[in-house]
């Protein structure tokens, strides 16, 4: 299959108006014509860190490994924040290390990450506004082309890692949990799994509701469909962690509550 | 052409801010690397399923023959409801049977629809929310890899079906359409053709009015263009149906108007 | 590399929503089926011929020389505006003449036009009121199977041209400028280099102030990075211009100024 394309997803908060991300690809294939796009996001909220975290985390894993990911969302762009490159999980990765690959490196074992250095692979001159083009986009470039990572500067043993909120078991019967992110319908992507939730235990169900926004939800469901019109829920999501949702509705907007709201679920 | 990308293309309600069609794209790339993506919309107003069925009816016949069409506006995902996949007119379609084939089945002879039955081509686990990645996405990867539609179960005979508006000769002089769809732009793309109307009639040009929303609507023109700032009027469409709209504006919202709304012709 | 897929830039208004540009790739694909495409973008403001034109002129020199750009922002659809192929510095073009190539055919010397006539490259019936469809992107995809543009139509010497502000020296020590762009986070994109103001030159670095909507910017930054939150200040933008910006914010809404507005430089 030596004609396949070399997959590059790309993952920015460039939006999509202006040619920004034109530009980046643009970039790519002048270094190599054999790349087929796929876009994760452009309209990650502007300089939202944690929520491109979240996404890179979730998305990359479904792509066939040797896939390259380059995400871009860079409020430091034009500091003395560094440029990563990484190989995790047999996924290659070009960032910027401001905690955007928290995710991915936290469930891959035996990462490298290597900080990029080798200026003679940046397009020149290198814009201090605009790296995603100048040093992202070809370092990606480079690495779907199969050049090692270690061309590009040295081995790097701390990046810099966002907080992400982990569940715990404050007493036997009490666990506390996060909302991790939310969607655009609204429902709210929590930390905890259905295992950890007794009422979905297939052996030895028990009765359990979440406390969230101050307010008790007592259905744990186990599809969307089950809901009525309406109704605020719980249900396992696609990521594998449970999601409060409402049917034909925004949990969000319902309950008030984003990204790093504590969630407790209280087993009866 | 051996190396040519197979096609596929998506129509989905997921929306372009979160990472869902990504997980898709890359769930089929894991299956077949030797695709090529185009995007009809990931914008479908939210489980419109009308919406949905009238784009894919437009949007599949400009592609070449061969090619894939995943549709996924999935309100009862989860549900008992059916996957289809289906050929005809010579592209494949993979979507839930909730009607979105609608315009392609009905204008398309001959076609072939199977309830996909195979799990063994899902991705496991499936997710009870997340047909689209699990069931639909993996189906369309391994069609566009030649498998026969009949390997992912059997034929089926009866799919649910939208009811569409159908042009109605009321009198001699009075024809009762309605609006299929609004664009983005405001214009509202009726179920009349040009050849229906003698306003448009090359060789017994009469002329006619159309009622809308109580408003007479006397200007039936060729083009766009030829239309003044503000003028609400009538063209030919690109879709082959005539289309109300508004120089510089939105017919829908000038005239309040949306899908549905009945459209009269009279003949002077 | 023989299988390599030709690239095609698409930059339109058609909006993400509606299938309109689906259509166009669908029958490019017709024609040719080894394309990768890659989108611009496609929410310019509607008919906003001048926002098309920079930001076209911006984003085709990123991309490798052979690259085929299809542009059609077309208010004139359906009049008798003429159609238009072109090659400038080695990039291929199709679009309609009213003005959208006038920073690529600026900037390339040696630029050949030509006014598209052959009809029998047309897509039939020809709507007359999606060119896009049915002359522009069949001509864009025959142009990408190598098709000499002399094929299409006899040359042009004469184009539709925008009038772009230029900068101009009033005195010695005053500038005047304009704003030609923004783009979505607000920044303002001057027809104003560094290398124009003293406040960046290496070797005689003189203060200067910025005069936009009766207001003084006396900050020249060398980075975005550099501002506090909230303040207003020039950096040398990724377009090679200098942009007049906001940190976390707006400068577009902060001083209520959009593409034409002038600039003035005035050197102390």
């Amino acid at each position: 299959m030596e004609h396949t394309n070399r997959v590059v997803t790309l993952l920015t908060d460039f939006g999509i108006q202006d040619y920004y991300v034109a530009a980046i690809k643009g970039v790519m294939l002048g270094i190599n014509p054999n790349l087929s796009f796929v876009d994760i996001s452009h309209t990650v909220p502007p300089q939202d860190i944690h929520s491109a975290a979240f996404t890179l985390g979730q998305a990359f894993s479904y792509f066939p490994p040797g896939t390259v990911h380059l995400a871009v969302v860079d409020p430091g762009v034009g500091s003395e924040r560094k440029a990563l490159a990484a190989v995790a999980g047999g996924h290659f990765f070009v960032a910027p290390d401001n905690g955007i690959l928290t995710y991915v490196l936290q469930k891959e074992q035996g990462a490298e990450v290597v900080h990029v250095t080798a200026d003679h692979y940046f397009r020149k001159p290198v814009s201090p506004t605009f790296h995603g083009r100048d040093i992202f986009a070809p370092i990606a470039a480079w690495v779907s082309r199969d050049v090692s990572l270690y061309q590009f500067g040295p081995p790097l043993d701390k990046w810099v890692a966002l907080k992400i909120p982990q569940l715990i078991r404050v007493r036997e019967n009490l666990l506390q949990g996060a909302v991790l992110s939310m969607d655009r319908f609204g429902n709210l992507i929590t930390n905890i799994r259905p295992e950890d939730v007794p009422a979905y235990s297939a052996a030895d169900k028990k009765p359990c509701k979440a406390l969230a926004a101050q307010r008790e939800i007592t259905d744990f469901r186990a599809t969307f469909a089950e809901g009525g019109a309406g109704d605020v829920f719980i249900v396992p999501g696609s990521t594998g962690y449970l999601e409060i949702v409402k049917r034909d509705g925004s949990a969000a907007r319902e309950l008030n509550l984003g990204p790093g709201a504590p969630i407790g679920i209280v087993v009866s």
